[in-house]
């Protein structure tokens, strides 16, 4: 896509067709692209606001291949894809970004851990797991992580006990240090097929203790401006040595002792940039589109600081998705209420956010704490 | 819609799928309602980002009665449309809002004014044409314009001398008093069906004098605090004269001599409030999904000042339109490019825009006439 190209016939396909695939094809669209979203779900939230939808999965190489060959470029909103087959692709010049070779190596978390560690960004002590005697090599208490598949809390153990070690993840895995956690901080990166880099604020992610999900993200974090820049030089060197092109949503832990370690690398709009669609000056999700169609990043300027609240389906409920609280929570001033458009609601299921606004960042979080207290997504069944 | 409403499954229909029905619609997505289109392009922009189209014309009753049918609310983004069949609906309790009463109303610029001035809504002196004499009754310089059907500049003359007079428009019009105007200001209100309503930032709108399209918007308006409350008054008042439920565009003139008169009024969401996107709290898109599914209206709040500017197809071309400059434009930081996803460029029409955030308003504006001067939609075949 060099100077010449028509943008304004520009083909973008999307692999995955959830919330983020359908705020990212809200933005292309903006931009007057059009976009082609593959997903198992037909009328999946992105098909919804996009051109069109090829109906397969995420492993059907047929498909997959039909939608890089259509399309001028292709990007995800998910990581656990077949990367053989769009490998083949990129080897043969379709575009493909980020490239399915940084795809592969983030969906191992181990492999992921282990380069950034060779590059001498600071992650929590890690040790593969071959051997049931591995699990105890730092001492109880400690985290058991999958190395591949794992998502919002899944795949990942705590092994406190004896107990534990019995039912510990089968799987390949690996175990890491648990680490004195002070917060939990997460930054996106967005980084453009020129090299050109970008990053947005740091901010800070809390989570439901119940499902380890991330709920509720404040920006900017309440750090430091010399934590604060420590943490961008981080991330930053982090995305340079994955030699990545995209959006990249770095989360990391900072501990007690003020040290910084950086958790995990997600290759896509995440959901602790959620709030840059309000916030700030391009959003995550234009980020990524300008990212892999060539074109110069947008500002990652913070035009107002903001809390993000998800709304995960209430406990006890699924089908078909009832807003409980809707008027009531829409009444709250600077309050940008998101739906996705899921047909069936679960029990934690991401159905929706809200992201509230405000110049003093504390009236923000109390803004938004009496949003999560009257919205619920409650569901047509009892369970 | 009362509290019981499931908002998760609301059917919202948009009569109009041009640039304000394509962000009415992507705003309606992202509070997770179904969209339906009602446009007769097939594929038109709202189209590309909505669930569904009926493919029909705006005096098509038919397709008009199945689409307020089969919604359970009905908007829409222009205002020339049969209203004889949508008041039968609305009368027979269809929800359709702004109603068709106030459509029929607004369609009729003499009207219009008529009303507004009885009511005591300050408005340029007017005069019904109904002989070739009436024209005279101001001297001239005049302004003649179309009853019905104006618009973008079209339906208005300026009468100057004899032979203007011997060219006049011929359909049903009246005269205006030609004003001296300091400055073109527009302002968009909101009123929702509880009768709540809320105002935006008064605007500055600058016209392409060439064919007397707005052009350029900055925001906010360089006048001060006791003018600004004028301008917000008489356009909350003329909303409420109209008992108007959507979003309503309200252009005025400011003379020299510091008088404010309403020009006319507009029943949608408006080229002056495309800023309102990118630079309040609300954008004017997402307010009138909330005004007409009776839902709280969000804030108004300016988050940053901005300035737009629109994207006219260049002279001298049509076809498959082709962006110039859009790297070289991108670059500008704070920028958000907006492109409609039309597949015919025409002379002077709108195209896209774009909306420059800065902090200092004549930063903005250096910024946007930038980009201006960079970006071109040109077409694939020269005229």
């Amino acid at each position: 896509m060099d100077k010449n190209f028509n943008y304004s016939s520009l083909k973008l396909g999307i692999i995955g067709g959830g919330q983020l695939g359908k705020i990212m094809s809200q933005k292309a669209k903006k931009m007057g692209f059009h976009v082609t979203i593959l997903d198992p779900t037909v009328n999946c939230p992105a098909a919804q606001v996009s051109d069109r939808q090829i109906v397969g999965g995420f492993y059907d190489k047929e498909k997959l291949t039909q939608l890089v060959k259509e399309c001028d470029v292709t990007t995800f909103e998910l990581e656990h894809i077949d990367t053989q087959v769009l490998k083949e692709l990129y080897d043969a010049d379709y575009r493909i970004f980020p490239s399915p070779y940084v795809m592969e190596l983030i969906q191992d978390k181990y492999e992921q851990k282990k380069l950034l560690h060779e590059k001498g960004i600071p992650v929590p002590k890690y040790k593969n797991v071959e051997t049931k005697e591995d699990l105890q090599s730092f001492g109880l208490p400690v985290i058991q992580k999958t190395k591949k598949g794992g998502y919002d809390g899944k795949g990942v153990m705590l092994l406190k006990t004896k107990e534990d070690l019995e039912n510990c993840i089968k799987v390949e895995s690996f175990i890491e240090e648990l680490v004195d956690i002070d917060k939990e901080l997460a930054i996106i990166v967005a980084r453009n097929i020129e090299g050109e880099i970008a990053a947005y604020p740091v901010v800070e992610m809390l989570f439901d203790e119940r499902v380890n999900i991330c709920d509720i993200v404040m920006a900017p974090a309440k750090i430091d401006e010399t934590l604060n820049e420590k943490v961008k030089e981080i991330a930053i060197k982090s995305i340079e040595v994955l030699d990545g092109v995209g959006i990249f949503g770095v989360e990391l832990f900072l501990t007690k002792q003020g040290e910084v370690f950086v958790n995990e690398i997600a290759p896509r709009p995440h959901n602790s940039g959620h709030y840059t669609v309000e916030s700030c000056a391009t959003s995550q999700f234009e980020q990524i589109i300008r990212a892999v169609t060539n074109l110069p990043l947008g500002s990652t300027k913070l035009i107002s600081p903001s809390v993000m609240v998800n709304l995960l389906g209430e406990e006890g409920y699924e089908g078909e998705p009832f807003i409980e609280g809707i008027h009531d929570a829409l009444e709250i001033p600077e309050l940008s209420f998101h739906f996705y458009g899921k047909k069936e609601t679960k029990p934690f299921r991401k159905m929706g956010h809200i992201t509230v606004l405000d110049e003093n960042l504390n009236e923000a979080l109390k803004k938004a704490l009496k949003a999560k207290d009257i919205l619920k997504i409650k569901g047509s069944k009892k369970i």
